[in-house]
């Protein structure tokens, strides 16, 4: 394992190196970087394809299952969402360097704060190859440089990407090392990844559940980690029946597979007459199993009873439980014991129900009255996402490329001295 | 040891069970139990001292030195200072609620942050007993609950300032739990809270470098930390000479064991013949030992020749290094090595020179012709400070109230789904 700890410090030493330089590199050459990549994705679209076939023909010979094979697939419409999602992150405003905050104290001096990159960022992430170019794009605009390991099954694909990123990175005259790709698959350079303190600043692990566990149990580098995705919608007694009919539709139904789907419905005792029914009849109809509490379940037969561990479950399926309860209070009772923070929506058009439910409420977005389908980046008008935090530590919610940064204090002063 | 497992795991139900409420109680429920506490601290004044007293006679018994004694010791004055530094807690602005960054999205939602509390924090400290009121009453203000963990010579004192802040937060009306003092001095008790990643948001450990490298390696919890204060001040060739000579004698001489000392004087050797002889000289009339590089050694005879070590040491005491360097980049390329990331001043009139080295120099605090003695919360103008980061991650350099929270998302619709 030696030559594995080996590897990592010397990608460790080349990526720290790398960020001394990336830190105060410009606009410019940051942007000329990504626009390179985007082209070298255009121009190698051929190669990138034909490494990407090999992955696939050998993750169906492993007998990988199809959703996995559908995450690796790459084709002429992927490549372009991703020059597309490149060409947006040259359009972001660069986050590094901003000054917020300056004014004067008593003393004398100006005091403000200055944006500036974390450092060395470390992403692991599973099958999905597009998260190569994704995570070293944003990284290089928040002026980070990273080391990426992406999933086994990935790797001919990841690395036909990769070399887009360094020849983007070297033709715009940065460091070669900015962006840096592990590449032996054997696990023990995850875990010798995790605990490089003295290279990397954090880490952020891209996939499921098993995965973010794994890594934040082992590491020494802070981890920007995302669990599950247990989120709410709760109608209050003076919900809007149309508007909570609408949202808890679109919340469940949306997409199934999503962190920010809506796993349970809680609905407030006086609101059930007026709304359940409906919504219920229509959830039935778009083929949605319904698991309810046992007053839920007398609505309908088609209505499985509930257990203990409905809810604390995130389906990430077609599947939805719901809980009839007789106050707010434990609405918000039944979220703080089940929920993982993530993203929980009151419908209502209380005033102060509202206002009560986003202030106790302690989960990474609470919202009045929206589908939690609105968690993300790019809705949230972060232009990116390279991930959501479920974490309160540094960042919370969806991360975008402030969440890769970090900020120090500037001092200006004439000569100034303390007593 | 499994009674000290099941002590910080009540210790941690009761704190979680506690931010539960303090998260959304009212700044003037926060303010009432600061006021309480600093009117139980002037209502038992002699309890204190005598508790006190007790602790000292003990440090004397064991031999403790005298810095120790006098960081242990409490008087009139002392438990004024406290009692003021409660005042001052109680006119800050509650950060807690703050909502910025409202903004419409293209959906029609509006997206916002609002300011919430980390949860439950856990301070742990050496003699201080100030630290116990200090660090209560900035976990309160800013909507934490709090465990605290002093050190063995201060056990009486904390126990009769701990019992103030009970008092002051149940007549508040608050929960009793919002502050808890660990009351076994058993050094497992600090390993099992530093692990206890299930109940503590975050820890803060309040010491010497000893206390805070032990508790970061065997911590399960985020640790905001601070490690040494290895302070850079830059004389630049185009440094104006009177500030550089006022700066620099004050940045080393204002006070000797503080962290934001300038332990490394750098001087462009273009300026040496007009700034440094002069400043040798206040230096060595001061008392100050000084040990140089080969060229500065020449210029007094009373310069100690500095080794590499030198470079690596944070004094805390009447001695500095200076080292002559013939370009900038030198002088940067000798703090990316060399400091611990604290604070760095640059004497310059040149606004390139200054601008460069805002910009390059990554460290919790750069400054320009000011005194690396202003790097200080209070100066900054914090309001308070529990403690300085040279971390990056979550917050850097001194960190005050904003630094013990975090921000969620809200989102404001009007029945918004998501396509």
């Amino acid at each position: 394992m030696d030559s594995i700890k080996n590897l990592i410090t010397t990608l460790g030493e080349n990526a720290k190196n790398a960020a001394k330089t990336l830190r105060s590199a410009t606009t410019m050459a940051k942007n000329s970087a990504l626009i390179n990549i985007a082209n070298q994705i255009k121009q190698n679209r051929a190669s990138i394809l034909k490494a990407n076939k090999q992955d696939l023909a050998n993750g169906k010979n492993k007998g990988l299952e199809a959703a996995l094979l559908d995450r690796l697939m790459l084709d002429n419409e992927r490549l372009n969402d991703i020059v597309e999602s490149l060409n947006q992150i040259v359009n972001l405003p660069d986050p590094i360097g901003e000054i917020t905050d300056l004014k004067y104290q008593p003393s004398g001096i100006q005091v403000g704060k200055m944006r500036v990159p974390l450092g060395v960022m470390g992403i692991i992430y599973e099958s999905r190859p597009n998260v190569t170019i994704d995570a070293a794009a944003l990284c290089l605009k928040s002026g980070n440089s990273v080391i990426l390991r992406g999933g086994s099954e990935a790797v001919y694909s990841n690395h036909a990407l990769y070399a887009c990123v360094k020849q983007g990175i070297t033709q715009a005259g940065l460091n070669e090392n900015c962006a840096q790709l592990i590449d032996t698959q054997n696990r023990e350079a995850v875990i010798e990844l995790v605990q490089a303190s003295d290279y990397i600043d954090a880490i952020i692990p891209r996939g499921g559940k098993g995965l973010v566990e794994a890594i934040s149990n082992s590491a020494k580098v802070p981890v920007i980690k995302h669990l599950d995705g247990i989120c709410h919608t709760y109608i209050d007694k003076d919900a809007d029946t149309q508007k909570a009919i609408n949202i808890a539709f679109n919340a469940k139904t949306r997409r199934y597979g999503v962190c920010n789907a809506t796993e349970t419905l809680l609905v407030h005792a006086s609101a059930v007459s007026r709304i359940l029914p409906e919504l219920i009849a229509q959830y039935l109809a778009k083929g949605v199993e319904l698991r309810g509490c046992k007053k839920t379940a007398k609505l309908s037969n088609k209505i499985i009873t509930a257990t203990e561990q409905d809810w604390h479950t995130e389906y990430l399926d077609a599947i939805l439980s719901i809980r009839i309860i007789n106050s707010m209070s434990e609405a918000i009772n039944h979220i703080e014991q089940y929920s993982s923070g993530h993203t929980e929506s009151i419908i209502t058009e209380n005033y102060t129900s509202g206002r009560r439910f986003i202030t106790e409420v302690d989960s990474a977005s609470v919202m009045i009255n929206a589908s939690t389908g609105f968690a993300d980046g790019f809705e949230y008008g972060l232009g990116a996402e390279i991930g959501i935090s479920t974490d309160k530590f540094h960042v919370r919610g969806p991360v975008g490329l402030e969440g890769l940064t970090s900020q120090k204090f500037i001092v200006l002063g004439d000569g100034h001295t303390r007593k």
